[in-house]
């Protein structure tokens, strides 16, 4: 079965500004919903910040496999609700991808709690990645680094979580580094974090980004099913311990009661 | 010069329920940093939730190296800017210690990014912890293991993210482990999260949990001056690149402009 | 294509010890293979100690795809050529699973580079193992937990690395905790280690345990081709650098010369 | 009391090539010990490659709190058996810092089990390093970036596990990037691996080296009492379990046996 792609787009300078409407008339989201489609091991659709519910209601996100995450300017405009939930679904086993800058968009502040800050340079200079795990699946088929003639600069320290893997590390003409691809778990749900994207420049119309970009949509789907209830803390009543004990002691909890939250 | 610490107590079951005023007469939070203050590199004192602004006013956190946190029954009464308050202390090098049902605090999980839920039993029964980390400083002084004869139970799955380091596992005599001493960084700030602690047993009375909680001050406090906003994401002029690079290519923002947020 | 795997077995103590002899008459290793072979996702084959090369030559690692290690009494015997020979296949990228007692096997203090040590007792204890990660795809199909009646018994502290994922701990009847299952990328390689099988007990005729094996067979395998020379560290001259620079200050090599080892 | 820190020169090129002699008259290793010594908190001195045991017996490494390792063109003249006897200090809670070259020592490829490969180019280039973990105490001091105008280039993919810290990051003007301060916990000692020093550059006298090996001195040091036999697996007899059990099945050992390895 195919995975069940989503690719979530701000599509807000797609529609204000002519440079990224040229690179992107149909919107960056469907340029990177088009690119997973030539692998029939994926099936991406796309949804958009103005939609209801931001394109990205209960019961969708409960059928899909792997969300991929690009905003920028609109950052402040994207419901908490909506974050806690797609949260909710990452925790169950959702894969997440979150792109460029998607580091300061509130779901992936939210799932890594840190500032996801990081410094800037909008001026078109070269952008190498190079590759730090060798043979990591999110890598397959590429080399051990690849170019991207123009691109925003983002620099270290880049505050984030230490990752469980750092796959791929950028040098900037300008004089910069940055922790490009980095993957962490957030619950049952896989996080990578890939940061070229910048919506001036065709991006997502490289190849080796798009390779990139199937490749970590398969790593990131996780095919068991769904979680339910990701945050339940349940109680284990004193009759039912795996190993026979006799409550002693004093106690806060009625039996059957809930614990604080 | 010491270590200034702030144990933050709840204060709520010591005033409402008789056991637990019982065992700890002067606080929990008073028991805690009464054990720190034994330790001349310590100077511990206490804040509490019925504090103005629950006790930790901006100029208190700027000047506390390390911030101990118990909350249980009153998590929802924490206000939510002392919680982003408290996140931006951390970001910027305060040390941060949780202790036992703090896994449900704000902040706790504003920190993880995850549910930080767990199974429960109070029960009574005994928790032996194992050292997993041999010599680490959070165990200095510390046999490979101990037991605390009467506590709650906390059982796997703990829902939080893949420790920096598990420097304690905890057995429970009705058959449950639990991953009970994790650390983590959080920007410039060391997090550790202890398991033990339920208010109705005398804990923070053991020696040996005194002697963690001493420790853990110790391993959470950096020295190094604060940093000062924690959250930026500064612009890097080309002009100012650190190799001269041309700007090519068109731009979104303007000269002087702020990125989004 | 089907996940060629290779089962290693150690096979002493099935030819020495009646009780072994009578629980895996066929040898351990052929009980493991018949588990994974149930998976048509896999094909896996045996290979022992006292085989030529211990049934490890050169041309059938490079065609293996996983490597599954059982080994107790006669780690002392395993040929260290061999033992680097497997060490590079790792790095190259074949998937490794060491089982219980190998945690003493050259091959993975080797490639763990600690002591990987532990207590130990040999009593016929219950152990429970806890998922601690849910939904890993290590432990997909499994509950929270599962149960071995009969176990050798290891407890912390367990000398090993900080594991890039712990997929499982274990509770002991005696008292003890262990880390259970953890999971480590060595060069493109991936190493699992898993605790249960004790030769005297009938643990690999588990049904939770052949899971187990079966989903680590998949999480290690890596479908890029193998790396070539993995150790290789290539000297990049000046002429080709990716960014022109013209060559300053002394050197101690010479144009084309080899690096030190 | 200060820490106790030997620094281990390899001297060869010290004493065969006019330019490292030129630029360290008294050895690569007297430069660093001399620039650790201006700081109160440590007492430095040297050992090398020529001398008996090469300057360590067992003796001195258990009066040493951090071991400095500089190694290039012998390493395969370091004795085996010194490898093992270091290694055994480290996991018994000796710090160790690794430099430069000695990315391929037998020590640090002995404790990392893996390649450590990485590509290199001798060409005086600039190298740039970033923090990526603000206000480490690794840091301490240092802006978030600092210069070497003269240096060898190292490239990723470097062949180590997954750090627990990456501290420093480096841009070369050629092109590449390198995980150049890193960060990892082998048994109870602390070990860190710091890129610059090439011997043919001063990279040795520059301030800010001096004060990451000064900081590097101080986070590595544990003033725990060392681990004695840290390799040992001791049995826990049944009469002793910690929870009180009856031996069921079938046993290999007889009471009292030593475990294999």
């Amino acid at each position: 079965m195919s995975i069940r792609t989503v690719v979530w787009g701000e599509n807000v300078h797609e529609q204000k500004n002519k440079v990224v409407a040229g690179i992107y008339p149909k919107g960056m989201h469907t340029c990177i919903a088009d690119a997973l489609n030539t692998d029939p091991a994926i099936k991406a659709t796309t949804a958009t910040l103005q939609e209801p519910e931001h394109g990205l209601p209960e019961q969708r996100l409960a059928e899909t496999d792997v969300l991929i995450w690009w905003g920028h300017a609109a950052h402040g405009d994207v419901d908490d609700k909506i974050v806690e939930r797609v949260a909710e679904h990452v925790w169950s086993g959702m894969g997440l991808l979150v792109l460029h800058s998607g580091h300061f968009a509130k779901i992936f502040k939210r799932l890594m709690g840190t500032p996801c800050n990081l410094t800037w340079r909008e001026a078109g200079e070269r952008e190498r990645l190079w590759l730090t795990s060798r043979n990591h699946p999110i890598a397959a088929g590429l080399p051990d680094h690849f170019e991207l003639e123009n691109e925003e600069m983002y620099g270290e320290p880049f505050g984030i979580p230490e990752p469980m893997e750092t796959v791929f590390v950028s040098w900037f003409q300008g004089g910069e580094v940055f922790r490009s691809g980095v993957t962490y778990r957030r619950g049952a749900g896989n996080v990578f974090y890939f940061r070229p994207g910048h919506e001036t420049y065709p991006t997502y119309h490289d190849a080796n980004v798009q390779t990139v970009l199937r490749n970590a949509v398969k790593w990131a789907a996780n095919p068991a099913a769904r979680i339910k209830n990701p945050t339940d803390a349940p109680n284990v009543p004193v009759e039912t311990a795996l190993e026979p004990i006799t409550e002693r002691g004093p106690r806060l909890h009625q039996d059957g009661e809930e614990g604080y939250r």
